[in-house]
């Protein structure tokens, strides 16, 4: 069940990468490796933090098979993905929150502290979009200020799983609270159109 | 005698990094840069992976010390290399076969599956030309619809590698007969204007 | 008192990242990522490739806390850090000394050889502001042949210590000489307006 989930949130994270990458008019080349960065990147640099080498990523075949069917697929039906819009972001926001929550759990297991976890469950559910506007140079999506929030959720489901562990309730219990709210969250901030703040630019 | 082909495939791919900073006027600090990166980028984020620690570019000093010299050679003589475009295209092309293949073989030696270490492999011809273009803010070359192929010969090369794995046969002679493979068709690609295709824009 | 001027460098390290994302208007999720990527991503690059898993910035929270104050008292006080800009320099130049004497030693201490720890030293200091500028989309001030000589006083420095190495001096007296020869040196190269050179343009 759990798998399924993060495929799926693996298959949604490719389809953003491969669209970036056909909109900036990247070859074949492009769209796969934009798909691979975009689902596994925030997952791999958390594992090397962690230290579980080889990455899950690179354990799992599934892992970097599933980017590649994302990219097949968006090859040919990209102007399909383009008009679902509304879909796609529904679905990147449980990549979202299954990611930033599974990756706080495992950086926890692997006896990191606390805030270094959270701290880290947030690298893995925005790690992967950060390198792929990297690649694509791109002002990363993460960062503009007219871009609905999608950092906060994350932070604040990663924070919620951080704090639940010392209570040591039901691991499983917590992590769906915490993935459910980070989508719940995404989903309000893009309907109401919430953005995180600009500098204080006229005090002092 | 694979430690001189190393060191050459080295040599070639910090050269290609030291012209990048100098064209696009970078101090002398970033032809240094350029020169490292673009040598062993690529084979540090496999060993990262894949665990060798540390990696082989900080183990052995001939790895930094190589691009080192490549980019002083460059700093000075860069009008000639610039004239030089064949005989750098045609050694480009020897250090992508070599690296795809010892980056996939070192990854199967580690433990990896065929497929990831395929993917390996290809991160290793391909990475350090991939940071080079990020660092200097260029498209990466590598998704340019208008560059010839040059990620399929090393994904080729690397599958091949990965698909002898099982058949048990000599290694070195699959290495060579892949490393050779690659090498001459990112060389007909070359002549012929072989590209990648874009998005299949006109489907569904 | 080490651990004193550890966090003081990354303060100032968060400072300019944070600084930086507000010069780009980037919101106040980009604020705290350039703040936390600027201090901790030179030292986290050196302990993935020396091995020290956790990284020490993910062992220690203090390395995670104190970019988050950085980069919230940069959120309401920029226009004062702006009309700051001698002093920061000034502990902007003592971080780098700091961070690349700390940067060698610590790969010596993990068997890596002279060159590479220095080469690691280098990374420790400048790696941070390397990605603080590929996130947001400048030229790296690092190989601007307009931006005063940085890279060089840390190679200096780090140099320095890696040779003092084998002469089994007292550690803290050659560290400390290092550090306050880098930052010396890196405040006479902002004076006297001191640049790296360009290539060698009209040779051969």
């Amino acid at each position: 069940m759990l798998l399924v989930l993060d495929l799926l949130g693996l298959f949604v994270f490719a389809t953003s990468g491969a669209l970036m990458a056909i909109r900036k008019d990247f070859d074949a080349v492009g769209i796969l490796l934009l798909a691979e960065l975009t689902a596994t990147g925030g997952g791999v640099i958390r594992d090397l933090i962690i230290g579980v080498i080889p990455p899950v990523a690179f354990a799992n075949v599934g892992y970097l098979v599933v980017p590649v069917i994302a990219a097949v697929v968006t090859f040919f039906a990209h102007p399909a993905f383009e008009r679902l819009t509304t879909p796609v972001l529904i679905f990147d926001a449980a990549g979202l929150g299954l990611f930033c929550v599974t990756g706080t759990l495992s950086a926890l297991d692997h006896g990191l502290g606390l805030l270094q976890s959270a701290a880290l469950g947030v690298t893995t559910g925005v790690g992967g979009g950060l390198l792929r506007d990297i690649v694509a140079r791109e002002i990363p999506a993460l960062v503009r200020p007219d871009s609905e929030l999608y950092a906060v959720p994350a932070v604040a489901g990663a924070l919620m799983v951080a704090a639940a562990e010392p209570l040591h309730q039901s691991q499983s219990t917590i992590a769906v609270s915490a993935a459910v709210s980070v989508f719940v969250f995404r989903l309000i901030a893009l309907r109401r159109g919430w953005h995180a703040p600009r500098a204080w630019h006229r005090r002092v």
